[in-house]
């Protein structure tokens, strides 16, 4: 299973589908072929280790594979089914496949009179492929809301300057994590007031390896030379009237992890929907009063009503704090 | 001076006076008296001392104490001239006397004949002084402004409810701090809005050894029947119209430090002056949104205007994160 996993991390990180691995070994415990999934449109892990191997040879073999194989006919037909055509006599898997449409393949499997065994390595597995399962089971992207503010919980002064609120170490840190996101989304307002790139770059201003893909929020037009028609990636719009069916379709067009970055009126609109699964706050020891908060109306009355997180991670950055917050577990849903 | 400092050590924390130890030793190294000071009203560490000896003893011996020995007529005469007309010959104390009617005892006494040196353990007694000598520097107690609020910096929901924004560890620890300030600061509204006790008390709401002295900002009156009228100290009215001369005056009072635990309007306010010595802030990992916040109008209008601090200690307490930061070097006075 370890080798298996290892086969799954060369596959891609990113987009719709899983990384697989698959191990197909002999009764005698040989390897007699493996496979790993490359990516949408291309065979699961399952089928391409079956692939490389001789008709009839996989009679009885085992086939080891880090999720369960799927039942389901999307661009490829269901691994359960190759794996009966195939003669295969048991599969070891590691964690359960969570998709409402893939799952069941371990049941069919049964029924075709096929050994199966679940659970093997799951911690690690689960581990690996902790955004893909977030995403299959809640249907959208694990999002990250972010800002940084100063300890009063402004992001800008009274006359909407923030440059620079918190300090160099801060600011890289973001840019390395919108890197790590599969996309990053700001509504139209931060789009007209400040016309920002949406790229993940070094120190100097260079595009890091790995860029979001942008999203923006609202109705109103995204002029027509605004810096985001530069991005390497094209801009996906939506327009914010219902989060949960965006976040969805985010979720359909393969992204796992969304980076919201503002303003505020979009920030605070994912965080009263309880959309926000975790909360990346920059804290610049400065105060500055005023009216241009973080976050603004939350729809909140009571303190009863108010929505609690757990701190996750408080580090120092420079001179600024770092924390991230994840929903306490009695606001969490069973995901 | 070890034992000079012991000595200051015995006297009382609280009040206008520092706390100040005296040894006098004979030519030999015996040691010939010991005093310290009890108190405003009482005598000073040296007159303490010298009492304790026979006349004609002091005759060429050496005092050795912790703070400069004052050139000034107060409630008791200036040591320096005490010192003189005992015949001492070598005085050797630990820091200058920062006080603007009280310092020159040293010229004094080397003006006499007598040998002077100062610095001895300066480092270790500017510790333990620290309080009593930002109050002669400043001429005004050193403040600290506490709130407690959401990451967001909210101290309540809509409808002012915000028991509790922080835990049990959290507001343990604020009354622990509150009862080792020499005073603790609401306005009136937050006396009119929530009648507080002002009082330190433990986790059974007993009241810890030794309690603040209330002080309450505002021209409103305090109603007859407030929970303030209870509290082991009398409350202290000041108008907060001119907060430096409100401050002169609990300096002048021995206030060697005050807590000042909002509302928002006072605690914006002295931080506006740039009053704030010492920001205290509890962070609960929670959300609230609207209009109840923590530091409301500061008059910044511009980013370069922000009011800059350093983080001086972070900790996590409970599910709370305690926040001390203290005015960034390049903003701190000379004091
Ligand atoms: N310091 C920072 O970290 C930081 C970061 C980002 C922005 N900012 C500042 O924030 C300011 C912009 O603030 P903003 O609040 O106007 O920007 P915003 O949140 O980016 O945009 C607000 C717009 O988002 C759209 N939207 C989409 N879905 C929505 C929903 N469910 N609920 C509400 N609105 C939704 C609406 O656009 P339509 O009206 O077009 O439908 C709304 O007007 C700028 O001054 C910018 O500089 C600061
Ligand atoms: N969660 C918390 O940690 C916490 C702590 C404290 C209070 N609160 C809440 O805060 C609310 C009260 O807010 P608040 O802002 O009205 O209370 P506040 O700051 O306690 O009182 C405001 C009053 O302070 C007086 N004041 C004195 N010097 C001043 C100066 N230099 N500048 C401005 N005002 C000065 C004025 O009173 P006059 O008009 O009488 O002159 C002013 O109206 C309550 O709802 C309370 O529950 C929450």
């Amino acid at each position: 299973m370890r080798r298996a996993l290892e086969l799954a991390a060369r596959g891609p990180a990113r987009g719709v589908n899983p990384r697989v691995g698959c191990v197909i070994l002999s009764p005698a415990g040989e390897t007699l072929a493996e496979g790993w999934h490359r990516g949408a449109g291309t065979p699961h892990a399952e089928v391409a280790a079956l692939a490389g191997l001789a008709p009839g040879l996989a009679h009885g073999a085992t086939a080891v594979v880090t999720l369960e194989p799927c039942d389901h006919t999307g661009r490829t037909g269901p691994c359960s089914r190759a794996l009966i055509e195939a003669g295969i006599g048991r599969v070891v898997y590691g964690v359960d496949d969570p998709g409402r449409a893939s799952s069941g393949g371990a049941r069919r499997l049964r029924g075709a009179g096929v050994d199966v065994e679940g659970g093997l390595l799951a911690a690690e597995i689960t581990d690996f492929l902790a955004d893909w399962l977030f995403t299959a089971r809640a249907g959208r992207p694990r999002v990250t809301v972010k800002w940084a503010s100063t300890l009063d919980g402004r992001i800008a002064a009274a006359d909407g300057s923030s440059r620079w609120i918190t300090g160099p170490e801060a600011r890289a840190d973001v840019h390395l994590r919108r890197s790590l996101a599969d996309a990053i989304a700001v509504g139209t307002g931060t789009v007209l007031a400040d016309d920002p790139a949406l790229t993940a770059r070094d120190a100097e201003g260079g595009l890091l390896a790995e860029q979001p893909v942008p999203v923006v929020f609202g109705r109103r037009e995204v002029p027509a030379g605004a810096a985001l028609g530069n991005h390497p990636h094209e801009p996906v719009r939506l327009t914010g009237a219902d989060l949960d069916a965006d976040l969805a379709e985010l979720g359909e067009r393969g992204i796992r992890t969304l980076f919201v970055e503002g303003g505020p009126t979009l920030a605070s609109a994912i965080v009263a929907a309880g959309l926000a699964d975790e909360l990346l706050v920059y804290l610049a020891p400065a105060l500055l009063g005023g009216p241009r908060l973080a976050i603004g109306e939350l729809g909140i009355g009571h303190i009863d009503g108010a929505l609690r997180y757990e701190l996750a991670e408080v580090d120092r950055l420079g001179r600024d704090l770092r924390i991230i917050a994840r929903p306490a577990a009695a606001d969490r849903e069973g995901i």
